[in-house]
């Protein structure tokens, strides 16, 4: 059989998320529908792990194993002809058949969109969070760098996660003005549930003053989820890009 | 009475244009319904000039007299609970009795995106055109320059237009980069119906090859509407800024 790996932006503010679900309107259940309708096969699709309802994707990663003779090269437009405006996949690829999205990513960067105004921004309705308070981002960028590096997230993690181990590495951790609206880039080898949007909304905390930077360190030692900041909002977050190794 | 000015962002996707008819949904109907909610007033809005239907603007500008004695302070906000999540009033101020938003007006701001891609981008959709061939920026920036200035932009224009003069104008004329999309900027006096969306094509048309960049003067002493590029879709258009002499 050929594993078809696929890299897929959506605009997930429609979906119920990425998984599969009965009676929801899902990202992995329309990428479903349109690989049948061209390969009349109910294939089992791989995903590098799943993003919440509302949640969007520039680059999520799956694979999925079909008898399908298509080549390569048609697969794309063929599978994009049949999903809706709000999923497109960016690229195809044929890989080795033990290629798998999630046990082989090293790594992934999520990128966080926030924007501080007094007044509601239309053009950033459900593509950004709206902070309403003033934002300090020098306190913000002061926070940051104790999140760099190897350490055990339980403060940031929601319940609910099924990871084995609550340690994870974050590579790198910064922020960028994107002119209409701030973005936090975040990179690490693997993220808990909700720990993107946790330590964002704990880093919007602190820059409205409420947590002091150099009060990281104690949230991070403490493994209570109730030291760290609000769980800022989904439509906010961006799954980015999902590192392999080369030869993936 | 009291004269107020009002600068609205919005997503026009739902929009049939600017201007308020029966029937169809407007950013004017929307507006005027809010300021009936909170005055009790049907209230006739002078706006800046109208936008086409999935036209978007950062920063239109209307007035309208009204006899409310709502504070200043307090309108944006009671407006805003009125209207929905894709229109936003930014501002309000009170202005002088003679104050007309189109009339006092000394030029305009507007900004055109698209991007260039074999693959749509849904992180885009209904926000920027989307360009299937390749783009040569240089050849683009080459014929921008032939724009600036003083000219009669017959060869520019839709017809339905009621413009007493086709003499516009254009101040500058610049491209920017902004990452996941390519920006036109283009500031002038005025423009002409579609003017700026077929600007826009015809520089698209240039950076496809498909028009000389030194043709750019003969198109436009043509003032032949055939002489030039196609006209660029409307929901890569956005009304920017709209500018009036500091005392307004």
């Amino acid at each position: 059989m050929r594993n078809i790996k696929l890299t897929i932006e959506y605009d997930g503010t429609r979906y119920n998320g990425w998984q599969k679900q009965p009676d929801h309107m899902t990202v992995e259940g329309e990428v479903m529908e349109a690989i049948y309708k061209i390969t009349r096969e109910h294939v089992k699709i791989y995903g590098s792990g799943r993003t919440d309802k509302g949640v969007h994707a520039y680059g999520q990663v799956c694979n999925f194993y079909t008898n399908s003779k298509i080549p390569i090269y048609k697969m794309r437009i063929a599978f994009n002809s049949q999903l809706p405006m709000d999923i497109s996949i960016r690229e195809v690829e044929e890989m080795d058949s033990e290629f798998h999205s999630r046990y082989h990513s090293i790594g992934k960067q999520y990128r966080y969109r926030f924007y501080s105004d007094k007044v509601r921004r239309p053009l950033l309705e459900n593509r950004a969070f709206h902070v309403y308070k003033d934002i300090d981002h020098d306190r913000m960028k002061q926070a940051m760098k104790y999140f760099i590096g190897t350490h055990d997230f339980t403060s940031f993690k929601s319940t609910g996660s099924s990871a084995k181990t609550t340690i994870r590495t974050i590579h790198s951790l910064e922020m960028v003005d994107r002119e209409e609206f701030m973005e936090v880039h975040i990179s690490g080898n693997g993220f808990l549930y909700n720990m993107v949007r946790i330590v964002v909304g704990t880093l919007i905390d602190v820059a409205a003053g409420k947590i002091d930077p150099e009060h990281i360190p104690d949230i991070i030692k403490a493994k209570d989820r109730t030291k760290a900041g609000k769980l800022a909002p989904a439509c906010g977050l961006y799954l980015y890009k999902v590192y392999y190794n080369s030869k993936n």
